[in-house]
């Protein structure tokens, strides 16, 4: 088992740093915050004996060596960097859960055949540099690393020149590494473990993603001398689509869900009829062709009212991938481990994108999901309790150590 | 008359200053370009033998003496700020078309008995900091100084802290200048002079203004794993509001408009349901009535909208002023000029705020207008004739040297 109390004390201390405005954490990717936890995380792994690597897109690699000096790593992980207004477990509680049991076994004096990787992974966020899950993108071979240096952020600045700025671009080339497997552990996000009553999620499933960037083209003019017949209001055409969204979502649910969180309006001067909004349509569904559907319905509805109101529109699909149905073999593994520890469990379809739907594309990958309080993350009033994270991170070094074999 | 190309030489060189992205300019209030177009307009006010004034909120003052040490000066003028994408003309004909006036008289060696005094106003547009006309309503007695001066800029700054910053705050007391009467030479900002083929608006109202600030609350959750019944978004209250604005300002047309030009998202991440949007609807109408109208009927509709949807608002008044009828005298002052040069001329109500909305509450006074070119105003696309550029000035010229007296 592991030392629950030693895993809350490191989630608390990762969280002084880049603190948010209320109790949660802005440490955005690639910022200076970034880059000192980072620093922490790796303080912390070298005292517990491992190696690092870096590759060239940020990632970490913290290694404790297996005996046999010819079996891949089993590899554990999630990410360190946060929403703008993020919460303190979302991402952390994978990457410091996989340094619990690295500690764990070093207290127990364990020896795995296989070594054991704990893994940050690169801007999983996707607020500062779309898309989400970059940095697993790019190791798993479904983007370029040329493509994701290239990367903007809203002030102009790419991915690639703050990588160097905060002074963590590595020299390893990217999906370099093998992996004998993949486990992540990560709050749930979502409301079903704690109505249900369940202390562990095992993922079997990834609901698909489709991020659509929708540009609404009017035409500025003053808010008090422009006749209403003669205005092209981008707002205006803005909230009709968000109003089609919605209603496309609901069309599907309890399948599907869609939203805008990214919403910027330009000039954004209270006497300007907008010229122009650019807006990022969130689409998502466990059935594929669901997403396709959305998307499709979204192109027409929202050209159907740009139309009727003489504005101009243009999509850019930023963001996106498939439904992800887990390895056997690994679920099995996290299910045996919560059935073993006596941990009451059941199957769960994630809600969200994690790095371990990319890296599930090269090896044999599996979530171990715990409860947040109501459901709520992207938010810093997230939370989780003591005994979730302990349990989750019993079930990881469980399903973690059968895979690596002692 | 007055000297056309000269006028158009300097409306060119000012927007020199605070240049745009598409041809038009960014030189918005107590910026370092406003000081550079400031210091530029006072090089030009001296060499033409002019005594600067400048007061606690930044206002200017050019005064051409007169033959009369008793008689009050006759002012004209404008504002030099700029919206962030704004035009080359609006608001800066005004000055340097009063400034001309005075060049003019010099070249002519004509004496007036009242001084002349040309004006710039300080913070006309109000996107930096709300509400427009900010410093002319400090003038005009409406606003109090320290209220102006902790007016906050979206960074947080203030309106005194930056007004000192720049440079350009005064000893003078505001308010203290007594008028004869003020004169506006101004662009239409919207369609009708152009439509009617008229060089001259003669303006005898302007219609009112009423700005609300709506706050929109839910709560920040994963656009993934939050289900659809789950959510509370705020961005989706914000679209249904908006669709409402638009439909109470046209119940009202064409006797009123409505828009919100300024929407603020957060936290404005793609994975993120909007928790909170701040929006301003502007709704304007020459009627008081209407416009009270509306302000009720947003609050009604907006509030049920959110009790229906599990959201807060907040309402807060902005800014906001009642409708104007403008001076008999002065403005028959206008008329008699445009009359008395041959230049076709229509009455008008102003569908913007100006300047000399407040000022009309202290002192006689009138505005002239010029069309523009297919109506547009806050737009860097705003264009003007010379032709139109220097009949106005012209009209400007007769109207304040008539209620000047020679
Ligand atoms: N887990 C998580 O919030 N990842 C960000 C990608 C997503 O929006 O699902
Ligand atoms: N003239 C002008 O655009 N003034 C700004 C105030 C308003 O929005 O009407």
């Amino acid at each position: 088992r592991i030392d629950g109390q030693r895993l809350w004390d490191s989630l608390m201390d990762m969280a002084k740093i880049g603190p948010g405005v209320a109790g949660g954490n802005n440490r955005q990717t690639l910022t200076d915050e970034d880059a000192e936890g980072r620093a922490l995380f790796q303080s912390w792994c070298e005292a517990a004996g491992c190696t690092i690597g870096l590759d060239q897109m940020g990632n970490m690699f913290a290694q404790r060596e297996g005996t046999d000096p010819d079996a891949l790593p089993v590899y554990v992980g999630s990410h360190l960097d946060t929403q703008p207004t993020g919460g303190k477990y979302d991402g952390v509680l994978g990457v410091l859960g996989g340094l619990e049991i690295l500690r764990t076994l070093n207290d127990l004096d364990v020896k795995t055949k296989h070594p054991i990787v704990v893994t940050n992974f690169t801007n999983e966020e996707g607020t500062r540099f779309a898309p989400a899950m970059l940095s697993s993108g790019v190791f798993a071979g479904i983007h370029t690393q040329d493509w994701a240096y290239a990367k903007t952020d809203a002030a102009g600045k790419t991915f690639g020149d703050e990588l160097k700025r905060i002074g963590w671009r590595g020299d390893e080339e990217v999906g370099a590494r093998k992996m004998h497997a993949f486990f992540e552990l990560h709050i749930e996000q979502g409301p079903i473990l704690e109505a249900e009553g369940k202390a562990i999620g095992v993922v079997t499933h990834g609901q698909g993603l489709s991020w659509t960037q929708v540009t609404v083209m009017g035409k500025d003019s003053h808010t008090g001398s422009t006749p209403m017949p003669m205005r092209k209001n981008a707002g205006l055409g803005m909230a009709r689509i968000l109003e089609k969204v919605d209603e496309i979502a609901w069309s599907h649910a309890p399948h599907a869900v869609g939203a805008a969180g990214h919403i910027d309006v330009y000039p954004n001067s209270r006497n300007v009829i907008p010229g122009k909004v650019v807006f990022t349509v969130d689409f998502r569904s466990p059935d594929l062709s669901v997403i396709e559907d959305m998307e499709a319905r979204l192109k027409v509805e929202a050209q159907k009212i740009c139309d009727d109101m003489g504005l101009e529109i243009a999509f850019e699909k930023v963001g996106g991938f498939d439904p992800v149905a887990f390895d056997e073999g690994c679920v099995n593994a996290v299910r045996n481990a919560a059935e073993r520890l006596g941990y009451s469990h059941m199957d769960l379809i994630s809600g969200a994108g994690h790095d371990a739907c990319w890296v599930n594309r090269v090896a044999p990958t599996a979530m171990v999901m715990c409860p947040c309080v109501d459901g709520l993350s992207h938010n810093e009033a997230e939370e989780i309790s003591k005994e979730w994270a302990t349990a989750s991170a019993d079930v990881l070094l469980h399903a973690v150590v059968e895979t690596a074999q002692i």
